[in-house]
């Protein structure tokens, strides 16, 4: 691959170069979305998302090269324990929901139409119906393939009666959703722990705080479940927790079960529950025999003859709303904070203005850029604002506001011999100058994905 | 990364372990999806592919294994030229539809729903409203700015009345689609024409011997069009090629031109115009103002101050489709045969079976396998046959069936010192005896995506 040319210019990646009023413009589309929050606001502004239509985002070019790095860190976790990815159609025929019950139970909130011969349909926010269909329409398999981990990473499709928050709660959300299908309750739970410690893997990767707790398990039944929540102040989700006993429960199940704690759990003289608001991220469902034994998904036991409903479980992780959740966690009021393993490019390259060496400047960026992007791990990650006739400050200012993790400023000195550049870590807030040896080493240590 | 195992067994995989009769079960199959052809035999048969609805199918492991790396082939050529990947919404608004008067030239087969406020949406088969827009609804951009290339991959939708052959003429589809936008119609060609060029890569890249005819422009409009068709009986297209005149067009085209050749276009005796039928699998439009002018996007032109309408193209290459025609044209009756580089996985072992060494066997093949995937560019690439009961030709049947284009034989040899295996090229039918060396080097070779 030789051949291609890894250098990314700013001039050409559709980057809002910031010329309106950051407020105006946000105030503008604020109208149109009728809903807003920090990151919705941001992601507006920054051209990571824009609106199609109530609830619907397109996800422009930094979003999704964000969005396509989650996807590579879940299919990394996932096949790591042997997950199997596949790709279920986005329409489900109305019958399968009907025999499962959940068509009346999902309500208005299911999008349903009509094919040219009249036959119904669904487009699925989950499924469950599918994937149990499938497996029960193969050739019945052998106890000795189990389990079987399969999961995909496809759009989704709720009608919300009030989307608002942008991808928060959008009437079109990207979720990856993994289906198990064990021999019994027992090793059933083992997948359900492995698939548990996969997402932990996940999220501590990621690298933004979360709190993982029980959960409810809603219409999508079985009755072990547990939920991952970033803290955040506009969660639609109540989590109940403390670090002194331990407790984390989403306060929707607490009032279900009747096991609504009001204090810690521990005799003191301080209580230290806190009520505090999360937005889901991932959800885990142990299902059992729930969807197995409604479709006849059976698999064929030791002694040859005997088939069995296969034991359930199911996954799920918002990778649009992971995406914005994080983006609304980390951010300032006026600036973007990616986690850093996703952020849409790692290094913003600023050459000093034109002038008398505007050109050598721009020539060295693209050298400095060249060196870098030699190294496989950091093809695409560098861009070179080239827009020479504005100022190094005024050209930081979009880097930072853009949430860059390291912007490489080529002042004067880069010029000199030995070199030496100004290296900012944006999410620190800290500035290193470097030589060119240096600043090679310190790019070795980037971690990319 | 070094933590996670890159082993994979067969009996992990979810591959058919081709215990039925492929005759009875593809024939039970036949029945129920109405249709057939060759590589839709064959992917059923083989659990590449699983029907959900009538011309909707999920696509199981192996055949997304396939998708993703023709994914990673596409992107890599679509970003070389400056593409820049979006994901739009699935959902368009009606009006849009509307206002471009395709709503109702598409007709029925255009899907339709409506939310519960009772707006209507259609699912979009192609995205030239919704990226038009996009364009108009941001901030006027400049002319520096151009030629924008936005591209996606994603799922699309049309309501055939009779879909057939599988994922050659389904209603869900995976298609890349990619839509540019320029300041005339001299740059717009020049971008139409590098977009070609890309075009021609990928195909080259794929290796399935292609022809690029001139092409109708049917309802997306535009003047200037071409069509990349694989040969085949089955496919929905006439094509008229003639190798000495060089006439390559599209029949439908021709007739409704008038331009209809009767016989090759040079003087001879022995005319050698041909009609041949092809599946197409790539088609380029220009465009020009047709969409631009309707959703008024402009840009800024180099006065500062005219707002002109963009000069458009739209491209579009089906990737589902390109996955089964591919397979339609190498497959024999009864094995699949796969582009090399987008085949599943590249190489098979097969260890001797079970007997007084058989546990030897399994832990040579593992050792190989550890050893060639700790070149980056196998991770993943390499499969174990751990159906250790079953004989080494039984397994081989298995994996020329489903064709894998390496097998790696582990027999009697692969124990002695030095170590000798018997490897398989299946495309070819070739059989060669390699030292552990001359397999390394061998496997140094192969390419990957």
């Amino acid at each position: 691959m030789g051949s291609y040319c890894y250098r990314r210019y700013v001039s050409r990646l559709f980057q809002n170069s910031g010329k309106l009023n950051p407020k105006a413009k946000s105030e503008r589309r604020d109208h149109e979305s009728g809903f807003s929050c920090n990151s919705h606001k941001l992601m507006l502004y920054n051209d990571i998302i824009a609106q199609s239509h109530p609830g619907g985002f397109h996800i422009l070019p930094l979003g999704l090269r964000s969005l396509e790095k989650l996807t590579r860190l879940v299919d990394e976790e996932m096949q790591a324990i042997g997950g199997l990815k596949i790709s279920m159609t986005t329409l489900a025929s109305d019958s399968l929901w009907k025999q499962s019950g959940r068509y009346t139970e999902a309500g208005a909130e299911l999008f349903t139409l009509k094919d040219r011969h009249k036959h119904e349909y669904c487009l699925g926010p989950t499924h469950e119906e599918l994937v149990t269909k499938l497996l029960a329409s193969m050739p019945i398999i052998s106890y000795k393939a189990l389990p079987i981990k399969f999961y995909q990473i496809s759009r989704k499709f709720r009608d919300e009666m009030a989307p608002k928050y942008g991808l928060l709660r959008g009437r079109e959300f990207e979720m990856k959703d993994m289906y198990t299908f064990d021999r019994n309750e027992e090793t059933a739970l083992v997948t359900y722990s492995t698939v548990c410690q996969a997402y932990d893997r996940i999220f501590d990767r990621i690298g933004v705080k979360y709190i993982k707790v029980s959960g409810a398990t809603g219409i999508i039944g079985g009755n072990l479940s547990h939920e991952y929540h970033y803290l955040a102040d506009i969660g639609q989700d109540s989590i109940l927790l403390c670090d002194r006993c331990g407790v984390r429960m989403n306060k929707e199940l607490a009032v279900e079960d009747g096991s609504l704690p009001k204090t810690c759990q521990l005799p003191a003289t301080k209580c230290e529950l806190q009520e505090k608001k999360g937005i889901e991220v991932g959800h885990t469902f142990y299902l059992g025999t729930k969807y197995s034994s409604i479709f006849k998904a059976t698999y064929k036991d030791q002694d040859g003859i005997s088939a069995i409903d296969y034991n359930m479980g199911c996954f799920g992780l918002g990778m649009t709303r992971i995406l914005q959740a994080s983006l609304e966690t980390l951010s300032t009021e006026n600036s973007l904070r990616w986690p850093k393993l996703i952020a849409p490019h790692q290094i913003y390259i600023i050459p000093k203005k034109d002038g008398p060496r505007g050109d050598e400047y721009l020539a060295n960026a693209e050298a400095l850029s060249d060196a870098l992007t030699q190294r496989p791990h950091l093809r695409g990650e560098v861009v070179i604002d080239d827009r020479m006739s504005l100022t190094i400050g005024r050209r930081n200012v979009d880097g930072d506001r853009l949430g860059y993790p390291y912007i490489v400023i080529l002042g004067v000195k880069a010029l000199e011999s030995p070199a030496q550049f100004e290296v900012i870590d944006v999410n620190r807030g800290e500035t290193t100058f470097m030589s060119t040896d240096q600043l090679m080493t310190f790019a070795d240590s980037i971690e990319t994905i």
